[in-house]
């Protein structure tokens, strides 16, 4: 079922200091940010060409990732996306597993506009997991 | 200086059931436990394609990973691994632009046998980052 690593989700209390440590220390081939107001977040992507490095700001109320910020003020690995072929096969063979799919399990349509789903990080050694339809 | 992901390493307390979760409920594609105790830990891979997750338990005293599991028993997403040309070439340049090297700043021979540096999570808003010689 699980298929590649679409990207690693960084929070980042602020975007600019995050995108000069990526694009100038680390020399990396980073882009403009872009606001996703309905996903509560402005997203800048690292491409490392095997995958993307999301860096992610909290945007608006109600950020999806104000409180890991909270507990984490200075940022952190948030999440890992892998892409799966079949969004709704994946979920009903989580859930026969006995895997927690967070929210009314219904898949939502993700910032890259596909529908994903996030799995409970207790089930997984607490790394939250998204599954994105490839 | 920032090339391919290399890998992302997930920190759990036992490697058993982790495994279990990534081969059964997952359905991933995953190696048997290898025994690493020049580096403290016992790993297992799981091959998603694009790049590799690996599973990371304690082995022995003194696991670069001990601490990291204190303060979260249940596990979690550790560090993140990235491929340079030149290991040296890029220490030089992130020490110039300030970032922290851990240890004595040499580089140590890591778990795939090639030369990795570390690099304080202060300085990445919260992500442990390796480098790894490509």
């Amino acid at each position: 079922m699980l298929g590649r690593l679409n990207h690693v989700a960084l929070a980042v209390p602020e975007l600019t200091a995050a995108v000069a440590a990526y694009r100038n220390t680390l020399g990396a081939d980073v882009t403009e940010p872009q606001a996703l107001p309905e996903h509560g977040v402005t997203v800048v992507f690292v491409n490392v060409g095997n995958t993307k490095i999301e860096l992610l700001e909290p945007l608006g109320e109600g950020s999806p990732i104000a409180a890991f910020l909270e507990k984490n003020p200075s940022g952190g690995m948030h999440h890992l996306c892998y892409e799966v072929d079949d969004i709704l096969a994946a979920r009903d063979q989580l859930k026969a597993a006995g895997a927690r799919v967070l929210g009314d399990g219904n898949p939502k349509i993700g910032a890259h506009g596909k529908p994903v789903l996030f799995l409970h990080p207790k089930d997984f050694f607490g790394t939250l997991i998204e599954l994105e339809q490839s």
